[in-house]
């Protein structure tokens, strides 16, 4: 396998070539032609999805140019070596194995005696059944209670992922009596944060979970002091209110001051770590171990697509290479993810640390500078709210920013109400349809302030409803476009060594270390 | 006055030819050179907050050039025409007169007979004074009770702004016992966000207040009969449990579905409203109309500062001159907004409207179109949670983000713990120092991993404690900051043309579906 640049491929000059005439949005996605590419330019994912990239700026040119770069750059065989277990993060050396989590892709990598999937699948299996017997009473508080709520107390990866999901179905899961438990997020560490969710927490029937692979994360120890405290001042025994998720080498492993521990490794990133027992115990607990496996199996269905050397049908490739295209070849530093859902509402925090952190990167994965942009900015709120809101910049600002619109043809409530001949559904799926032509098409007007340019592209995932099996397949597919990007850019999607620099001059700074060059500091912290 | 174009003005050569060489900030913020620095590039605003800009690329020869900027383009002068009433809003031939609601500023404006400022305290002394008998139980339901939720139905402006107010003084209140109800808030079509909000409401002892300026709103109309659809399934009379925001003119006001309504104008754009019934209804609801007047007087000394013509004695000038610098000659697109407390959480998703909604424009004042960038994409979450997530792009991504940062010296629960010799406060206050040094100055390593480049540039807004007064200072701080920013770019800040097409495309989806058949995104597309 060769791990080259991206402007040192053949292809770079052919997609540049490409980019200098354009595909027109607002041309292509007028009439007719418009219903053609609808039909034409669609891919079918998993468990009912479908990407949709009709009103991006490709044609059969473009999509043969960006097949030439999946196969000279090796996209997918790069893709199978890293779920088989090849070091594929460079810069730690490490294995990338999240997704045997999911227990279905690739070989089995055994390293020391110990079989990753065996351990990763045994982990999520004590983790399931410690939730049941939770639920069913047999795990209980000290005065022989059932427990109700499970906080989760992690930061980063530890916190988004997970949490974007349990919010995702939070209220399917009431619809169908399936909420165990209600679940709560802990991770600044603002004290206020932590202070708050407690306030709110029937403390003695609480369950909290300290989520820290190496067990030194000091926000998530802190807040876990925090909470010991809060413990024992409510007169409750904190060991009979604390679980960990953490590498079985970590201080936090097999400790009395636990109900159990359940452990992940350094072959699972943070922002990758939903799978793993990290989102697995904390939504075990609140739906119950079924569900998450059904989240797993949607994972795993659209993981098996992304195998696919042919980017026409493979989802996760195709969005991936659009997105290198338009931000290599037509300049867009910027991704809004928009979700036509108001339970994926917490989804664009988590792709925005998937995305940002794995793919923020200056050098290549030998650490030399690369001569290209890497990854964009992403950021969204869901529709129809931020129509309300930022919007007006999507459409007629300086800057165009494409767009990765996810919709579906039903919410999960099942309570709706019609107005003016449409339900609340019918209106939202008819807004972000709407949106799709505005932002292509634009409009003429004669007052110019009413004059809408056009020409700006999207995507969209379409599903049926937000449902664990969907929700899987959607955080594989942005995992695997992740990953995609990092391998067409040749960077290192795994570490982060950007988030270390502020950690380490916090402690100094804690420290009171502040003189020589540290002055600036001393001064910066006489105003606060 | 004059108007015109940023690139006709002499200015905007010598600010290009001072670019050509911009400050280093790895070097300027080095050693004693930074701690000079920081002594010196800082300005007080109001509420003992300071606004720290020494982590920008500016020196005294930048300061001079956007003197000379903010003179020539008569800034000032047109932010004083615009609190005295002249038609700012040229798109809509509408006055902007949000800032008399704060009861300072200007003259007195007086239109068909009204003077503006006594109708706009009027509408809220009549809102804070009805908050005060449902306080006080003289306004109760229909079995005589008292009321004890308050639910705001709206979306864009009547949603971001009074939420983010809410939730940053949420807690400080429950702490200093003025939380008098709690607060909620609707605002998706998505018919699952109001079915998640209303199965948490105890419906009997709520009282919404449907917020729209033209009474038109569709989401807001949909979420108000969907309300009243479940408020009747509960047995309970609507209109006991309804209030209204609007305009005078609107189908809303006066009307007998509503147990009070509380008027604004078309003066009073939907992202600059927080501080007229839309924000103050519910903000008094929540915490008496005390709190919402201190908010306010907090927010008038601010606007105060902002009509100093010395732009080193102006925060919100110097602020909003710094980011024109920073997008038109320094090419960066995006402004990363992380306050460092958690009770500024929505804080972002506020400016983010009130940002890119005012000011991505491509049209000067006159309908024209600009050659130059405006209005930057503006995204951001609180810290220390954004350090585990997507700092690592802003660190060590192939793109400069200029970084505003909010930090505070106290939190606001007055509940810590000390973990390894620090408070959790002083952690978070750590943090945010370090990480303005470590985007400053970088770091170099021998590991091209862990180099960092430094020559990131951020600001501060320091303050003692998210109270009232300094959260109503940031509101107008960043208001007047974003009218600034739209003077100097010769656009009109106060129209939002671009939110229309989706609007209009939308009911034209469904019209042609008025009897359900919204089954395939593919069948929805094609119908265009």
């Amino acid at each position: 396998m060769q791990w080259i640049n991206f402007d040192k491929t053949e292809s770079y000059k052919k997609l540049q070539e490409i980019a200098k005439a354009p595909v027109d949005v607002k041309t292509a996605m007028a009439g007719e032609s418009g219903a053609e590419r609808v039909a034409k330019y669609k891919v079918p994912m998993s468990n009912g999805l479908v990407y949709s990239y009709a009103a991006k700026q490709v044609d059969d040119t473009l999509l043969d140019a960006l097949q030439g770069f999946a196969d000279e750059a090796q996209l997918t065989d790069k893709y199978a070596a890293l779920y088989n277990g090849e070091i594929i993060n460079t810069g730690e050396k490490r294995r990338v194995l999240h997704q045997l989590c999911r227990s279905q892709l690739g070989d089995d990598v055994v390293i020391d005696g110990e079989n990753k999937r065996d351990f990763y699948v045994a982990q999520q299996k004590r983790a399931g059944e410690f939730a049941k017997k939770v639920h069913a009473g047999e795990i209980v508080n000290e005065n022989g209670e059932k427990y109700t709520t499970a906080v989760q107390i992690g930061i980063g990866g530890s916190d988004l992922g997970p949490r974007a999901l349990y919010l995702a179905l939070e209220n399917w899961a009431k619809v169908n009596g399936t909420l165990k438990m209600e679940a709560k997020f802990i991770s600044n560490v603002d004290p206020d944060d932590a202070s708050a969710v407690l306030a709110g927490t029937d403390l003695a029937h609480a369950l909290f979970i300290v989520v820290s692979k190496s067990g030194t994360t000091l926000e998530t120890l802190t807040n876990e002091m925090f909470v010991k405290d809060a413990l024992e001042k409510a007169g409750l025994d904190p060991s009979k209110h604390m679980l960990a998720v953490t590498s079985a080498t970590s201080p936090l492993a097999n400790n009395p001051a636990y109900l159990d521990s359940f452990y992940m490794d350094d072959f699972i990133g943070g922002r990758y770590s939903s799978s793993s027992c990290v989102g697995g115990a904390i939504l075990s607990l609140a739906f119950g171990p079924e569900i998450f496996d059904r989240i797993m199996a949607g994972a795993a269905a659209e993981d098996a697509l992304a195998k696919n050397p042919d980017i026409r049908k493979n989802p996760a490739l195709l969005d991936a290479l659009i997105g290198v295209y338009e931000r290599n070849f037509l300049g867009y530093g910027i991704t809004a993810v928009l979700p036509y859902s108001q339970a994926l509402i917490r989804f664009p925090a988590h792709l925005q640390q998937l995305d940002m952190e794995s793919n923020g990167k200056s050098v290549n994965r030998f650490g030399e500078p690369v001569d290209y942009v890497t990854g964009p900015v992403i950021f969204g709120e869901p529709g129809t709210n931020g129509q309300h809101s930022f919007y007006q910049l999507l459409h007629q600002g300086t800057d165009i920013v494409p767009i990765q619109f996810l919709g579906f043809k039903n919410n999960q409530m099942e309570n709706d109400v019609i107005i003016e001949g449409s339900t609340s559904q019918q209106k939202l799926s008819a807004n972000v349809a709407a949106q799709i032509m505005a932002f292509a098409c634009g409009k003429d007007d004669e007052n110019p302030n009413k004059y809408f340019a056009g020409g700006r592209p999207s995507s969209i995932i379409v599903g049926d409803k937000v449902t664990p099996e969907s929700l899987g397949a959607i955080l594989a597919h942005f995992e695997n476009k992740v990953m995609f990007q990092g391998f067409a850019w040749n960077i290192n999607s795994f570490d982060q060594e950007g988030v270390q620099l502020g950690k380490l001059l916090a402690k100094k700074v804690l420290a009171k270390n502040t003189d020589g060059a540290l002055t600036s500091y001393s001064e910066l912290l006489s105003i606060f």
